[in-house]
Formats: structure tokens, C-alpha cells, sequence
């Protein structure tokens, strides 16, 4: 933290700022600069929240410094993490050199359109499959999802065609069950900061993806992450589906120059998701080049045999051809990059 | 909706999409334009998702008309919603012509501080008492609130002091709990789109007092107030407490404005939360003014006896003092309105 | 500046960094922390761009501590600034206790348009009139105004009402006729980052009314206005006028909390555009008692006698009577604030 | 526009809006369903502001259906424009198949400075060189560029290396000296809406890169490219440079959606500014990789030999060698999309 007193901000003041700051147990570094000091403290362990010293005489303002996220830091951990999700056809990883694409309609609907779209999406190589049981839907009479019976009918999914399944759980009580019937957790970007849910997902023994808020900064993102990792589970992947800003084109503004600015900072992957990113199917495939161009760890696609006839999002999904030529596209530009799609 | 046609688009493209329209059971009315077709569609009740209308050939864009919201909304019920909090010294009022000052700590310490700021607040003539006992933290290592010790002090408080009791729910299980001990159960900003949590809310008996998400537009704001009352609760409170945006000088953006966009749609209350809302001690005070003045049904403010000793938000919290101004200047301005102030 | 590194930080990258400060003519000033080192940077005026610095290894990022204005801030000028514009009936003054309102169409459409809104104004008590005869649109196909034969328009009502005049300047060459019929210069949002148009302002004569840019941080405000003083034009007024957001619901989000963080920061008075801030007539009142009580030191209020048939904005004003009403509460909460309304 | 109803507006609230309507010279259709009555407004030519609808008795909001850009849309050309930049080797061509890179320092700081750049830059292909001789500044007091004497350095670098250049012109004085000694004017994100430059710039027959204001919408990014095209330059190239949002951790956030955006409404070429876009040196690369993968018509990347001593912008400028491997990683994406880089 920086204390940053005012030009004409009197000695007595620094001094008395400074003795706050040693009442607390802390140490200051006074700075007298020609037009004005600034106070460095040292010794927080983050337990105090110095931002009230903005309110004592002759002080502008307070410029927090260290960084608040220890576990998902670099600086605890220098190389990447790479997840692993195990699947009948051996592991997929996420992370480091490896790439992984998702694929999978945006809510279970019925087995039927579930069993569709899996066999259209097999041939494409893609081997990870989503599909949502809970469904967090803005207006109370949307479709819901179905719950526990979608959950079997993923698992069957699994069963018979080999995916690694990928669902959202929305409460702690859904989290269980997610847990028993998949292979990796969702939290969902309204939950970001759900942190009950988070530090029971903290819990979980399976791999856990977690999504940035509407409006999550990256701090808190990082920070939402280290909740799940600080109750013990550091099987965490992290998601950009686009934040909302003035933008009037498109359903959000899918913020790309995230996955740099996350590894720079944090050894977890980083996946996108294009469809939520843009809302719009006929950007799709643009922003999946995009994404895994800026090096994206992964790709969370919405398909859907029937994108019209879709229960939600159907204007966001593509159909399981347009998929195929993605992965062709995609593969070309990880090749670039020298990564392993999965 | 209103689906918009390409200028170029042909009859035939505008005929396929009247088809699709009809096939759904749904009315199509073409409007034909000089420069292009637009065609309305009437006969939807929500549950047809029609933005897939989208990807047909010759469709520029579709434009939803309808609001989704119901029970929230004015069409439902034309005159205000009054709610009503019963305490020791008579049920305060919020809504219609009252304005009700809610004040209290950001966090329930230990039982001391609370008696403190609760004895320092009684002679402001504020009559509902606010304090978190859980806390929704960005930082898993920061202060989490003392769960339902915390909700014991503030029944303490009630009992010796009078007040109505506001506080956070963060889950089922807490809300099992703030509805047993407090008289307002408040879900969080970061909660607001928590649906789970909001259907336990809508089967609560006791009022809900719902903030605005940090990036919530108007119709997700009451589509959110829209889930309490489709599961029976109507007695609703909302409110505003800044959102997010690029600005840099305050924590958040107080969206003012949204007061009477609110009450021009909705008969539901809507206070002002203006210590979030700013985030900085020295805005709350003219904040407050402002928000009384635009027209709130109330403000919820952190109050604390020693602000720079707080777990939590001490940045923005006043003291008792302060508060007293604060009272006073905002029953001249709700004069100035002809509201009568609790 | 202040440069903090990495934890990891090696002695070598330290000192490396201090080096390279040095070099540039500056003192460095190591902070070491348990954690971390960070530097503190004194004797830079500003004009050495260190941000380069974040690119030196070993380093996290780079934090600007001091404020880039100097003119424009408190610390140049303790006591609030006021603005004295001269009229028939005396000098309206803006800012201390003062506090002005501003009123008039949008745009001079027709002599008989502006007498006509200036004779249904006079009763009401305003001083100064506003319209505009170079008008910003954002479609070549839009009315763009009258350009001089509106000032000349303008210059009659001031004639004839006595009333001041503002309008607007879009460009060196209609800056110097509105130089010339005018009374207070106005820069428009869009133009508040055209340094060629401040620096031409900051040589007039006349009092400028500087708007805030629709994503203008408050230190880019301050530095726009910091253009004008450094050409040695003191006579600055800012005003906000709603910035742009996510929010759905109004044109603009009137940000009301940088009047209370304008006032801690500069010495120049702040008026509030509560008209192009909401872009709703209906909230033009609400949104100006707010203004008002939050401590602004003015109104710019559009007002047409006949909304439904105004070439641009009838969306947003008002008509004269409300006008009136407006007046008669804004009045009674500046009361409340001691102010002396003009 | 469309009109939307009160679900409990009366049949004479209907017709007096329908009145309304007509006697504008327009047509009303009504479109009467279950909850409410829409009505389709068709005849305008965009001469009548119709929002003052939402102020008559029973009417809840005018929804806008036409796009207001006429020349810039595929409405009015279908096929790709291809902008073409001449220069000693031959024309660059930008849009179609055709990308365009473009690189150089942020300011010309000397005619050394520049011509080392240009020297190091030769050997990558580029054959675009970019130079600022008149900077925009937030600050009054930094660095405001070399004016004329730094154009005449650019033609230099022009007459020595045979690079096509680009620069800035900040005003109409400016203008007609870039117009002078440049091959394409640029409006920057500041001018975005700075009407009466780009109302010159329509006059000038030189071609002109537009970039995007900072919270310029895609319709307001548009219709500036129409003012251009308004007064008969259709030699237009768009830029992406990142708009302002509430993120933290880079100068602006770039906005890639925004390519497949504009292709599907307008013919003209868009390039991306990943330097500005970012504002980090380290994100360029993978921004400007994205930028192609997305389908952007060209990059403009600040490049500089000393980024450490840059006068304005160092923080984001890369060295020439890393533009070399960028080229290098680009042509491969663009071979992917069957781009012919230039």
C-alpha cells in the first residue's frame, strides 16, 4: 500500500499518518518527493484493510500494491498447470502445450438430442462434451434445465460414445450431484462470486471450470479462483465468455487480451467460450480462430443439430458441420502456436 | 418481436420466415417498408426462444418488444407497493409516501461494537439497524462474516434497542437462518442472479431487500425481483448500489437514474445504497442527498464508531455523527418531496 | 511512480531498475517488503514516460502516483473559483455559493422558435439561455444547425431578454464566431479531447463550459480543462453530462458522484446536464434535484415549447411550465445546501 | 421505429399515437396482440426524430428499427471494398483478399530516430510505415509532436525506403498539411466524432484510416465513416483500437468481435491497433495474432528501436526484431484464411 499525502499536506500530518501505520504493526517509508510524500507500508499480510487512512487530514489517496492472490499466483508456482480430465480413451489435458475443445449443446434437452448431437460431434475428434442440467436463466419461466434426469442422461452420454462431460452446478445441492454424474465441474459466470459454492467446489475431487464474472475484473477472477484452490482443490481451469460493456452488437464483448494478462499472472489455463462471447452464431468461428491465436488453452463451444429448435441459445449455436470446420481451422492456428490439440 | 429484413431481402425470404413464424404457432404481421420488411409477431408468451429467427436468410436482426417481467411489473399492479417491517415501536414503512433510513456496521464484529454503533444511532431517530454476519469477500483469506453468532448479536440489538434487523443471506443455509433471527433478509449484489438462492427467497416469510448486480441492466435487475415473487414473496425491496463501469475515482458508478426508471415500470420499492454505491467516506453525505432527492424509497448506509478499526469497509463507512447530518439534511430534502421519512 | 517487483525479484533486477532510474535524472527509492520490493520515483515533472520501465525483467507493473494536473487542482488554488458572467441584468456568478441554471432549446431551429421558449423562460427566473447553432450529430443526414445566422438569432434573444447566452463551438472557425456573439464558450463531449479546439478556447476571451466526454476519466476531464488554463484562460465551468455504460434503460448514466470528487480535487465549479444525462423527459426533474443536492454548481436544462416538433432532442426536454416547477424545487434543496441560486 | 403500447393503453391512446403519426406525413400500422399494441411506423426518411412519441399518454418506448448508414453498408455496395495506398513499389491494397501491415514509431521524434526505424523495419516486408507528427495528449505539458517538419520527415522516409505512410491529423489546419506530404490521412479515436474533420476529410482524395472512438458504438462508428463518404471520399479504412471498459489490466480492452460485426454491415476494410488495443507491450503479439485469426484486413503496430527513450508510448511499442516474428506468425494465420498479406 501507498499513502499519497497532499502537496501541501504538513509535516505533523506525514508524521501522524506514519504513526498510524506503526500502531497497526506495520512499517512506513516515508518518500518526500518535490511536490508532494508518499508513505510505503510493508509488513501486511493482507489481514488489515488500510484503505480508511484515505480519511486522515492530508491524505489523497491510497494505492494498494501487492497482489491479493497467493495460490493461483505465478509466484507459487512457475510452470503452467495442466488439467487432467480422464476419459474411456485415455486423459485429455488442458494446459502447458495442450489444447482442448469442448463441445455440446447449451442445455440437455432429452436423450434424443443429446444422443444426436454426440454422434454428430464424434467424428470431429472433439473430446469433451457439454451440456447443461442447471440452467441459470434470467426470467423464472425459461426452461430451468432437467436436473438430476439430465445429469443421467449426460453420464449415458459418456457411457456410450467416450466424452469427458463437462455441467454446470449452480448450488451446493447440484454440486454434489455433479460431482457424482461428471467429470468436470462448471461454475457458471453469475456464481463467480458465489463464494459458498466456490469453496465447496474447493471440496470436490474433480476438476473444476470456472467462469469470469459479467463484470469480474481480473483480480477478482484470479481471486474467485483462489477460493476453490485454498479449500484444497487445484484442479482449476478458468474461462473467458465475454463481459458486458457498451457494446451494442453483439450479446457481450468477448475480452481476448485476458488470456496473456492471465498468464502472466497465474499458472492456470485459460479456456473460451466464443458462444456466450458473442451470442451471435455467425461469429462463432471468427472468435474461436481468435481465441486460440491469442493462446487460449481451450475452446467451450454451444452445438446444437437444431439450433432453432433449441429450449435457450439457440442463436448462439452452431450446427455440428460448422463445428467440424472449426476444429480444421483451429487445428491450423494451434499448429502456429506449436500447441497439442486435444 | 419485430424481425427486420435485409433492404434487398426477397419475398420469398420474407415469406419463409412468416412461415416459421406460423409453423410456431405464433401470428406474423409483415410490414412492408419502402426502404425494408419489417414483421412483427404476436401470440408469444416467452416460452419460444425467437432470436434464432436471427440466422434465416434475409434477417438483419430481431428486436424483442415485450418486457419479460410480470408480477414486478406496473401492468400487474398500477399503485406502489408498500412494505412493511414490523419492530418493538411500531412496523416501518417503505414504499408509496415513506422513505426508511436503514444504518448499521458493514460487518457484525463482536456484540461491543455493535452495542456501540446501535446506542450511537438511536437518538438519529433511524429505526432499522443493519450488519452483515456473513460476508461475501473477494479475498477467501479476508474477514467471512461470524455466521450465526453474528445473527444472535443482532436479535440482541432488536431486542435492547428496537430496531428492525437487515442482513445478508449468502445461501440456503444462511438464509434458513437470517430469516429465523432478522426481519429483512438481504441478497447481496453478488447474488443477484443466484437463482437458487432467490426461490428460498421467494418462499421466505419475512421482506427481501434485493440489490442491484454490479452490471445488471434494469431488466435482469427486476426479472431477478421477478423470481421472489413468482414463488409467493411479494414484499420486495430493491436497491441500487452503484455498478461498475470504466470510471476511476470511486468504487462504483451510483446509477441514480435508475430510481424512477424503476418506479416507471415497477410498483416495487428501490432504496439507495450509497457507501457501496461510492465507495469513499466523504461522498456518502452528498450521495445520500442526491439519492433522496431523485426520489428513493429509502438509503442504506454503513455506519461505524470507529471506521478505521473495521474488518471491513471502513473506507466508506461514517460515523454516528455524521450520520446525524446526514438525517437531517435528507428530512429537508424528502420535505421538499412531500415523503414522510421513518 | 512507483515500480513494484516481482517476488521473485532478483537483488541484480533491483538495482538494475534504480539504475536505469538514475540515469534518467531521477531518485529512486527501494522499498523492500517481506514479500516484495517495490521503488519509489521522486524528481520527475512529468515529462519522462516511465511506464517502459514495466518492461525491464523483474517487474510487475508500474503505478503512477502523482496527478498529472496542476492549474486546475486545489493545490494550485485552495478557494472554489467563480465565474462571473456579465449580462444586462448584472453578472451571473457560477461556483462558491453560487449556483446557476441554464436553460433553452437544444437547437436554434428559427428566430420565432427561440423568442417563442426565451418569453415562456424570462418568468421563470433563469439567467442564462442556451441553444445551439453548430450542432454535433451523429448522422450527416441530421439537422446540423444554423451556424452564424443561429448566433445572430442568439444574439437577438440576448438583446431583447437580457438573458447570457451559451452555446456551442465545434471548430477554431466557429469558435471564433461564437467568440464573438456568445457569452460563456461551449466544447461539447464529443470535442472534449480535441486539444486543437481546447488550446483555441484556452486563448478566447470568454468563459468556456467544458463538457465531460461520454468515457472520460476524471483526470482526463481535469487535464482537458488543464488545456484551456495553460493557454491562460481561467475561466473554466465543467459540466457532466452522463457517461456511457452497460445500462439499457437511459441514454447516458448521469454520474452524479464526480461533483463531490470534482470539488475535492479542483477549484472550478461543475454543473450537471441532467437532459442529455438521462435522455428521458421524465427524468430530467428527478435527475436535476439530485444534481442540485449532490452539490453541483449549476443546471444546463433543454427546454422546447414544443418537444414533439423539435429538429433534434425533443426526446429529452422539457416544456417551459415544467421548467418552472423545476425551478421552484431545485430552489427549495439548494436551500437546504445554502446555496444562492442565480 | 415501433412504437410500443402500455398493455393497459386505451384504443384511443392507440389511435392519438396513429394521428400522430400520419399527420407527420408517415404511415401507422397498428399490430395488435394478447398483452399489448406495437405499431409499425414506415415512410421516414430519418428527416423526423420520432423518439417524442414516448411522451404521448399509453406509450412505453420507441424501439428504432432501420439502420441510419446508407453508404458504408452492403445495403448500398455488396462486395468487399478494396482501398488502394500507392507507393514506389507498387499499390498496397487493403480489404478483400487483401491485408495490409503497417508499422512505425508512436511520435517522429527525429529524422534519425526514424529513419533507424525504418531501416530495421525494411527487411520484415512491411510496407506501410506509420508516424505520428501531431500527437494527441492527455497532458498539455507532454510531448505534442514535431508538426510540419515532422511530415517532412516522413516524405523522407517515403522518398528513401519507398514505404507508403499514414499519419494523423488532429485538426482542418493539420489536415491539409498530412494531405500534402502523406499517402493516408488518419482520424484518430479522439476525432472520432469530430464532425467537422471529418466532414475535411471527405474532401480530401487521399484515403483515410477512421479510428474507433473509445465508447464509440458500431452505429456511431459507422455513420463517422459516413460523414466521410458523405462528401465523396469512399476511400475509407476502419480501425479497432480498444474500447474504454471497467477492466484493469490493459490500457483499453480490444474489441475483435467488432471485425465479423462491421463485414456483415459494411463493404469498407477494418484494420486492428494491437499496440493502442492493448497498451502492453507483451500483449501485442498475441493480439495482433487474434486480430488476423478474426479477420481483420491489416495491423497498425507501433514499432520502435529504443522503446525505453520513446517520448510518448514506449510501453507499447515492440522492438523491430519482434515485428519481424510477428510477420512471421501472421502470414502463417493468414494462410489459414486465404489472406494475401501485403
Amino acid at each position: 500500500m501507498l499513502v499519497v499525502m497532499q502537496s501541501h499536506a504538513t509535516e505533523e500530518q506525514v508524521r501522524a499518518v506514519c504513526q498510524r501505520i506503526e500502531a497497526l504493526g506495520l512499517k512506513a517509508h516515508p518518500i518526500p518527493g518535490a511536490a508532494r510524500t508518499a508513505i510505503g507500508i510493508t509488513g501486511n499480510d493482507g489481514a488489515v484493510d488500510l484503505g480508511v487512512l484515505e480519511s486522515m487530514p492530508g491524505v489523497v489517496e491510497c494505492i494498494p500494491v501487492s497482489k491479493p492472490y497467493k495460490l493461483v499466483s505465478r509466484d507459487a508456482k512457475e510452470e503452467d498447470s495442466v488439467i487432467r480430465i480422464p476419459t474411456a480413451a485415455g486423459d485429455v489435458l488442458v494446459g502447458g502445450a495442450h489444447l482442448a475443445l469442448v463441445a455440446g449443446p447449451c442445455a440437455v434437452e432429452t436423450e434424443a438430442q443429446c444422443r444426436e448431437v454426440a454422434r454428430l460431434l464424434k467424428p470431429t475428434g472433439v473430446r469433451l462434451f457439454r451440456g447443461g442440467a442447471y440452467k441459470p436463466r434470467t426470467s423464472p419461466y425459461s426452461f430451468q434445465g432437467l436436473g438430476e434426469p439430465g445429469l443421467r442422461i449426460l453420464a449415458g452420454i459418456r457411457e456410450e460414445f467416450g466424452f469427458g462431460i463437462i455441467t454446470e452446478a449452480i448450488d451446493n445441492e447440484s454440486l454434489d450431484l455433479v460431482e457424482k454424474y461428471a467429470d468436470v465441474i462448471q461454475i457458471g459466470a453469475r456464481n463467480m462470486q458465489n463464494f459458498s459454492l466456490l469453496k465447496r467446489a474447493g471440496r470436490a475431487k474433480k476438476p473444476v471450470l470456472l467462469k469470469r464474472g459479467m463484470s469480474a475484473t481480473l483480480d477478482e477472477f484470479l481471486m474467485a479462483a483462489e477460493y476453490i484452490l485454498s479449500e484444497g482443490n487445484y484442479q482449476v481451469m478458468l474461462c473467458e465468455r465475454g463481459v458486458r460493456t457498451f457494446s451494442d452488437f453483439s450479446r457481450n464483448t468477448l475480452d481476448l487480451a485476458v488470456v496473456p494478462a492471465v498468464k502472466k499472472r497465474s499458472h492456470l489455463p485459460i479456456l473460451v467460450d466464443p458462444s456466450h462471447g458473442t451470442g451471435k452464431r455467425h461469429k462463432v468461428l471468427p472468435l474461436s480462430r481468435a481465441a486460440v491465436a491469442v493462446g487460449a488453452d481451450g475452446l467451450l463451444v454451444e452445438v446444437h443439430h437444431q439450433p432453432e429448435k433449441a429450449l435457450s441459445d439457440g442463436i448462439q449455436s452452431i450446427v455440428p458441420q460448422e463445428f467440424g470446420e472449426l476444429v480444421g481451422e483451429v487445428r491450423q492456428i494451434a499448429g502456429v502456436l506449436h500447441r497439442i490439440v486435444n
